[in-house]
């Protein structure tokens, strides 16, 4: 490339950021590095805003709810914190009271509702979520036809060597994000692919398929047919909640499970079935498990619940026999945090699951309602499951 | 779903934006629909930021490079605009002056720099990149050993059918974007899954393997191996230019390929073999064509060009040998804009290959350096290819 293209591909840049985006983005003179994963686990994060009043860092590993970034001559906001604990964490920058995303890292967290960036702080030796030199699976996106006439989507990962094993089946996890988050969320803030490479380049895990729907079929559909979407957070009655639960297991059951046993290896029997969740999609889980005690034997409730009054009232059947349903269910997870917003319910749900000698596994961590805590729960439920 | 678990995954909401975000995010409670197209192609973007000072528009197809928004009782911003031409659109707000994308909507555009939502206008019949109701093929995320020791990851689209039709070898078609995209941006803003579907549902392309690498694998290394990423857009000169342009193709040529052609049903041959590729995609695409004459027969160039210095220097075999070289390419195809910043240059590459007497499909089109405009340049070369 001579100089004088290199000052076109700049000029390119400059104005491709002023035709095509038109907005009030800073010229891209000073070239923002951020975020800055130093050596120490400190990192330092960047914002250029020369005309900004005040920028702060908004997370939560970060020291404080908001931190205050500083200014140097050229516009550039920054501020080092740490040393922070390995993991991946979401943040944002908060520009004169306004939340953005880091423009300079193009790791997101996919999800209908707020915006943030990703930041990776690597452990000494890798994390379990972290990308290494084992055979990689592949993370597909499918398309299928959904309910009412819509087309879903789901992406589906697909373990080291499933291209190359041909006749070879596997077994299938079914694994579902929370209230605004999209079908991308456990591939792209879980790492859900990284997570199954390791485990079982490690041997810790059985190589299966994991299936991952998006939440939320009444949006899609309302999306499609150029419809405004349905709230899907405030204003529910509860039949328009039940109807839509209902909607969800509908999808997954008639569309979604055909669909991928038509076009994977997959083994199609219930023991060789498993479906898990987080927050929203912990409360699918149960749901669906619960009422399609033919389709699944293993069962991961990740920071979530049913109340004891939805137990006795919609799982009658099973909560009354726990002989039966222990036969079932190979394994009945449940994990919380001690911080999480849901703990006192989820505890509640264990003790009730106790009380009625209905056999589960459950697990009190550290943490709150966040993908850290998700991502260690698929990684310490993954290996028990399909054993 | 009971009444007070509706209560309690509301405050969830809440709680969630406020713990794992801990940012400025305005309280929940209106809900917010934006972007909403309306059936006379009028479409109302809203953002909630009740104590923002001035919320504006921003975008190239709405009028002005910002339009003001105005707010109401309850602190949402909001504008009317069109009609607008049925297409995919990229656009901002930009709050006091802070760039963000649009949190009520989950289409994005993924880039290395830049933040922008996405608002799809569709036609009143559908537009060659809208979602039918055709057979859809599947998108892949791959991960394979790449320069330097890095991981690198490609996105592959399979047609229809390619699950079920084993023993079918397909030809590839190579395809590259642009200077701070990303390896997702030709699935997730070209639409190039949904545009390939329906060119094959219509029977007018071949079916084919779509493989779109990641542009900058020097980004990669760095961020990889945890150091500084090198500024892509400004202070390079011109022997990191040349040598990052190579680590490109090397990659491509060493990497790429081999990986596809292992674990993919490909025709492994020059002429089912084709490159394009957008703005910086579309220089490494003609480098790469003309560096490796045994590789490629179909090149798509969009919106790029080589100055007719660099094709006197580095590729003066070609050029003095028209003969050989229409031989060699089954199409070489330049296309651009004609309110494109590259226009000149591209026409200046155009009038250059008719001078040296080498084959070439040239087309001119309204528009800019964008994004609807390679969409358009994709329909238009890909039922080309392969025949």
């Amino acid at each position: 490339m001579t100089s004088s293209l290199i000052q076109r591909f700049v000029f390119a840049v400059i104005v491709i950021s002023c035709s095509l985006h038109a907005t009030a983005q800073p010229p891209r003179g000073p070239f923002v590095i951020s975020p800055q994963v130093h050596a120490d686990k400190k990192v330092t994060f960047r914002y250029l805003a020369p005309s900004a009043k005040e920028v702060k860092l908004g997370g939560s590993q970060f020291g404080a709810a908001q931190v205050a970034m500083t200014k140097d001559s050229i516009g550039i906001w920054s501020i080092t914190v740490g040393p922070i604990k390995p993991d991946i964490y979401p943040y944002s920058f908060v520009v004169d009271g306004v939340t953005v995303m880091d423009p300079a890292n193009v790791s997101f967290f996919p999800n209908e509702r707020f915006k943030a960036s990703l930041v990776d702080i690597p452990g000494e030796t890798p994390l379990i979520h972290s990308i290494k030199n084992v055979p990689h699976g592949t993370v597909k996106y499918e398309y299928y036809p959904s309910v009412e006439g819509s087309t879903g989507s789901v992406v589906v990962y697909t373990p080291p060597g499933y291209d190359q094993s041909a006749g070879k089946t596997y077994p299938v996890f079914y694994l579902i994000s929370g209230t605004t988050d999209t079908e991308e969320t456990f591939f792209k803030v879980g790492n859900s692919n990284f997570i199954l490479d390791n485990l079982i380049a490690e041997g810790k895990a059985t190589p299966m398929i994991v299936v991952m729907p998006y939440g939320n079929p009444m949006a899609r559909i309302a999306e499609q047919k150029k419809q405004p979407k349905p709230a899907d957070i405030v204003g529910r009655d509860s039949e328009d909640a039940i109807t839509r639960a209902k909607l969800f297991e509908t999808d997954l059951v008639n569309n979604v499970i055909p669909y991928i046993e038509k076009n994977y290896r997959t083994i199609n029997n219930r023991n060789s079935r498993a479906i898990g969740g987080f927050s929203r999609g912990g409360g699918q889980t149960l749901r669906t498990a619960f009422s399609n005690t033919d389709k699944f034997s293993w069962i991961c409730c990740y920071s979530a619940y049913l109340s004891p009054q939805e137990m006795d009232s919609r799982y009658k059947k099973l909560v009354d026999n726990p002989t039966q349903t222990n036969k079932d269910f190979k394994l009945l997870w449940v994990s919380v945090g001690n911080e999480d917003f849901l703990y006192k319910s989820t505890v509640e749900f264990i003790d009730y699951l106790k009380a009625k000698n209905i056999n589960h596994k459950s697990l009190i961590t550290g943490g709150g309602h966040t993908w850290m805590n998700v991502k260690d729960y698929v990684a310490q439920t993954v290996p028990l499951l399909f054993k």
